[in-house]
């Protein structure tokens, strides 16, 4: 099978959820022993749990979180505060256990895979460190594509596999995470061209730049985006055009959970950018996806509105690495407890609620 | 020590948090392996939590929650969609571990106490209850205060020494809930006295009436502020008059913990009630308490406006006994340890921000 004969194939397991299970989830969340929605959106993630898994006994115990880094040859443009070097060196970082993704995961029970999808370092073989190196980094966008069809299609299918995997070994919950220096760049520019938005309204300092850099990234970005024109027909090509080995990844891994029912929680600003990408390429995972929190990183606000769709968490992160992700995931586990945990009305003898007028 | 001698000697133990450590923490926090300030609300959550507790090596692992369950003469006005013997009914869930609070207590990894502070109810000897009976419901506010000053301060310095037997016993982090029918309509006319604020504008629908009974209650709120105005001089008879007697133990708890230095998050509506009356008695408790979440109740979003608080979750959660702390419990957790095992830029060889305009 060719690569893509594999992304074809993929597109057709997906399934949009089953509608016909609400009234019966719906009962069950209010028969719980409280006022009627007065666990909020706990209520929404359940029944949007239940609905993707297809169960109504869900269960949610193994957790893992993908981060994936890849470098971006846009990094030379200057529109990042950080040195490209550090791409790598945040990888050992966080097989090392000392990035921020490592406590959050470990304080959420989520394994975590580190994957070099594309970081321009040979790295040793380590534990933890998941080899999936499509390319020493991505070609700059503002001279032409990010990278080939085929690098495109490898990237996308390292991301699908790695979901089914992970599905076949038993997860009920998936996240995904991102590292990759100047990688605002390439999702700003995707979310520009996939959602019809003005560039400049979206893009925002990434791991901190002053005006003046900011003023340059809004050059590159809108460069990016006419060099790369012509390749923008289909959201494939505009993920291989504009994106970067990580996103593309996390777009194949996305539909790859989704089409294995497995949720996945989409981290922030970049990985909602492959997220937004899948879903161009099939609108049916939409609901498979959790966005977990709202980043501080300017642009997100606008993308998550024109989703019409509201992240779980709004705490001022911008960091990536699938913190946001971590963190909503224990908003979700609270959620699928409370639905097959708490005591119902009829079984806690608990009087309901009075008729109004009486 | 009389109970009055008793509270004054509490407020005098009460020291504000020591701000010259500002700087020392800032700098570690700015040290960790991420951009400088991009995990936005943990950070300031981190900074507060090592403020109260007055140690730069904080820890957080024992954490309980205190829900203080009472009931409401005011619920004989009809302005609650539930009928009050609910009240007894949700405590005996609780203490068989089917509510919400339950869920979400053991999920948070914190112990729960249900604390009978005023049910008009005679509990058997249970464990998982403790047993603080000030009275058997408090007086319809309606139409004079809900209690005496010696029951408002029985029930107060129930609550501080609850706090205070919790610090002696190791926990780190305490956190509020309640239970009582009819509890909003307290709480809002406390909010309307305590901050000046129009109670028609914060009165809302509770665990759910319809229109007709919202306006009702508005009624019943201005009727119980115009008829114990000549008691509301103070915070302290504000509270015995207009309060309820988990209310006015929340506050007492809350003042109990910061005595103690340990950090306190406040639950919803009701329990933020307590807390306000808490800051009026003494501001500098400010400092110790964590707002777990912004409520659907209608007035919160006014009332932690007028707190200038911004609380750390909005999940639309109506339904107090706790909840929102529980859930807030795991972000504070996750701040700490954020604070405490991440690795620094130093000790991880990474390349730190290049400085603007190279």
């Amino acid at each position: 099978m060719t690569l893509f004969e594999e992304f074809e194939s993929l597109l057709a397991e997906i399934r949009p959820v089953d509608r016909s299970m609400v009234p019966a989830v719906q009962a069950h969340l209010d028969d719980l022993t409280k006022p009627q929605g007065s666990l909020g959106r706990l209520e929404e993630i359940a029944m949007s749990f239940v609905l993707a898994t297809g169960s109504t006994v869900p269960v949610l115990e193994k957790k893992k979180i993908c981060c994936f880094a890849a470098d971006h040859g846009v990094a030379a443009e200057g529109v990042s505060a950080f040195p490209a070097e550090v791409t790598p060196q945040m990888v050992y970082n966080m097989v090392g256990g000392g990035a921020a993704i490592n406590v959050l995961s470990r304080h959420a029970g989520a394994d975590l895979d580190v994957v070099d999808v594309g970081v321009n370092h040979d790295f040793p073989d380590t534990a933890g460190l998941v080899k999936r190196k499509v390319g020493k980094g991505s070609g700059n966008i503002a001279c032409g594509p990010a990278m080939s069809e085929e690098e495109a299609l490898q990237a996308f299918m390292h991301g699908t596999r790695l979901a089914r995997e992970a599905a076949s070994a038993g997860y009920h919950l998936l996240g995904t995470g991102e590292m990759g220096i100047a990688n605002t760049t390439p999702a700003t520019a995707l979310y520009a061209v996939l959602l019809g938005i003005d560039p400049d309204t979206i893009t925002g300092r990434g791991t901190g730049i002053d005006n003046a850099r900011l003023e340059h990234k809004k050059d590159v970005i809108r460069k990016a985006i006419e060099v790369n024109r012509s390749y923008c027909a289909t959201p494939l090509g505009t993920l291989r055009s504009l994106g970067g080995f990580e996103i593309v990844a996390i777009a194949g891994f996305v539909l790859g959970a989704s089409s294995c029912r497995i949720p996945v929680v989409v981290d922030g600003f970049i990985s909602s950018a492959g997220a937004v990408a899948a879903m161009k390429i099939c609108p049916d995972i939409k609901d498979y996806l959790f966005f977990s929190h709202l980043s501080s990183e300017q642009g997100h606000k606008t993308v998550m509105h024109a989703l019409g769709a509201r992240p779980i968490l709004d705490l001022d992160l911008r960091l990536g690495e699938g913190t946001g992700a971590a963190l909503a995931m224990q908003v979700i586990e609270a959620s699928v407890k409370l639905y097959r945990q708490m005591a119902t009305f009829s079984s806690a003898n608990i009087s309901e609620k009075q008729h109004e007028g009486t």
